[in-house]
């Protein structure tokens, strides 16, 4: 079970939402849009994605780093380098 | 004629490629991948848009802004305003 | 004469406003201050220098860039891919 | 004592740093050097920034949130929830 089991119903609603704006591009450069225009819906699309990210980020650490830390043992230093990681790769992306 | 005209098939191509990503993102949540795997696919996405947003921008400057500019008149300022505003959004996304 | 010419006065004032940020930084760091607020600060500054680069990038199409494509000649395609180069490092840092 | 106790000298250090590339841009733009190279050093300079952000919330999750998920009660929660907001300002700033 992962941090995200809760929720999971509200991230494939969020990622179906994200297929239908990339569809959406798809249309737009096909029928020749504005530049601008599809610059706009892009970064919605971007924003839409980093969304996701950070609830599952959150939910990582509510209860992935959360139980590793509270079981202890060698995997809690591990579990926490790897969130940073993931923290670090989503800010530089 | 917009300023992708050139490159709409490789626009298409990216496109059709980052919808391939994301519906394998609704399929690692479908299989309760790990979080943080998840998290990486998310970030190969977005960076996979922000390519296409730097590409576009690009065309944008190449030849809508350049022909604004060259044919001169009231359109140039506002045509330079729409792409510093289309800038800010992205680097605020 | 660069693009920025006119604003000069403003881009130094927000930058010394910056400077005194990262200054004060110093002294949360120095004083112990709570991680969180320390990062909340960091923020500001951060945020407050894509303003400045926006600002200057904004000035920079609307004269250097403005004025290869008015003269033509060889400098414009340079220019245009500076620009966009410029944009680029922006959007991914 | 915070989460960055053990690493102060080397936040100093960085922030001086950092300092120091802030008065280097007032310079630049004192002395009207050409914009692109003024923006390739807010680049240099948000990218320092992003990177001490980046070893604080490290250092956050492996001693604060470590700690009060380890003795428990009340304020986990909080501190996690803390942590998620610290992750997405520095993100979307």
């Amino acid at each position: 079970m992962h941090g995200y089991a809760d929720n999971k119903e509200a991230h494939q609603r969020r990622l179906r939402r994200i297929e239908g704006q990339i569809r959406g591009l798809q249309r737009m450069v096909d029928e020749d849009k504005y530049c601008i225009d599809v610059l706009t819906q892009i970064s919605a699309a971007t924003r839409a994605l980093q969304a996701v990210s950070l609830s599952l980020l959150d939910e990582h650490l509510q209860h992935c780093v959360r139980n590793a830390i509270t079981e202890g043992g060698a995997e809690t230093d591990e579990k926490i380098r790897e969130a940073s990681d993931a923290i670090a790769r989503l800010v530089r992306s």
